[in-house]
C-alpha cells in the first residue's frame, strides 16, 4: 500500500472528526480489500479528479450516522431522515476537501465532484476498477460508557 | 433546464445504446426533480470534474440490468451477480466517456472519476447539492413483443 496515497485520507478523516465534531478517532489497521464491494447503512460517495483520479466511499452504520448528525448539528434525532443524509453529505464534502489539501502539499491537485449519499440496508457498493481498494476503519466512542462505532473510509485511486 | 447541459447526456446515452447494444431508445420527457433522492435496483455512479463539476447516476431495474448484460456480453444470465455489476459499471464508464466527448465539442473539458455500482432494493440515492437534478428516462424494448424497460440518467451539474 502506498503511504503517499493513504496518509492524506487518514489525516483528513482524523482532522475533520477532531475539529468539526470534537471527536478523537482511533484508526484500525488499513485493509487491502480483496472484494470490490463495501457496505454500510449510510454511505457518502465522492469522485476526485485531477492529477490522479479516484473515488471515496465513507460508510456509517445507521446509529453512527445519527450520532454524527447529533454531534455536528446539536439537534436531537432518533431515526434516519433528510437531515442525517445532509450531515453525512456535508461530512463527505469536508473530508474530501481536507484530503485535497493534504494531497496538494504533495503536489497532487484534485477537484471534487458532487457527493451522493446512499441509504439502505444491505446495500452493495462496488468500485469498478482493477486497482486496489483500501479500507480505513476509524473507531469513535458514541457515549460516555465507551461504546464504539466505526466509520469506514474506502477508496480506490489511480 | 439548460439544453447545453442536457444534450451531451442525451446524445451519449442514445449513441452508446445504439453502437454498443444495437438498441434504439426513446427518450421520455426530462424531469426536473423536486426531490434529491433517486432509486433503482442497480445504479452506476460517476463523478465528472473539470471546467464544470457534477455527478451522474444511471439506474436500471434488476431485469433491465440483466438485459443489458446479456445484450452487451452475449452470455445467458437470469440473476444479479458480479458480471452484471461489471457490465453496468462498464456502461457507466462508456456513457460518461461519450458525454465528455460531447461536452468537449462545446469547449467544456471534463475528467471522470472511478465509477461505483450500487446494488440493492429500495436504495435511496441522494445528490447532495442545492442545484437542480435532472432525470432523463430512456425507454427500450427488452423482447420482441415490445415489452419495455427504462433506464434513468440522473445528473446534477454546477
Amino acid at each position: 500500500m502506498d503511504v503517499k496515497i493513504i496518509n492524506p485520507f487518514v489525516v483528513a478523516a482524523q482532522t475533520v472528526f477532531k475539529t468539526m465534531l470534537s471527536i478523537e478517532t482511533s484508526m484500525g489497521k488499513p485493509i487491502l480489500k480483496d472484494v470490490r464491494a463495501t457496505s454500510g447503512d449510510v454511505t457518502g460517495i465522492m469522485g476526485l479528479v485531477g492529477d490522479k483520479k479516484g473515488t471515496i466511499a465513507i460508510s456509517f452504520t445507521e446509529n453512527g450516522a445519527i450520532f454524527v448528525f447529533k454531534t455536528l448539528i446539536g439537534d436531537e434525532c432518533t431515526k434516519m431522515g433528510p437531515d442525517v443524509v445532509d450531515a453525512i453529505g456535508e461530512l463527505t464534502n469536508i473530508i474530501s476537501g481536507q484530503a485535497r489539501k493534504e494531497f496538494e502539499k504533495a503536489g497532487i491537485n484534485l477537484k471534487a465532484a458532487i457527493p451522493m449519499v446512499v441509504v439502505g440496508h444491505n446495500v452493495e457498493l462496488n468500485f469498478i476498477t482493477k486497482i486496489p481498494i483500501i479500507s480505513l476503519p476509524f473507531y469513535f466512542a458514541v457515549n460516555g460508557s465507551g461504546e464504539k462505532d466505526v466509520m469506514f473510509l474506502d477508496f480506490s485511486f489511480e
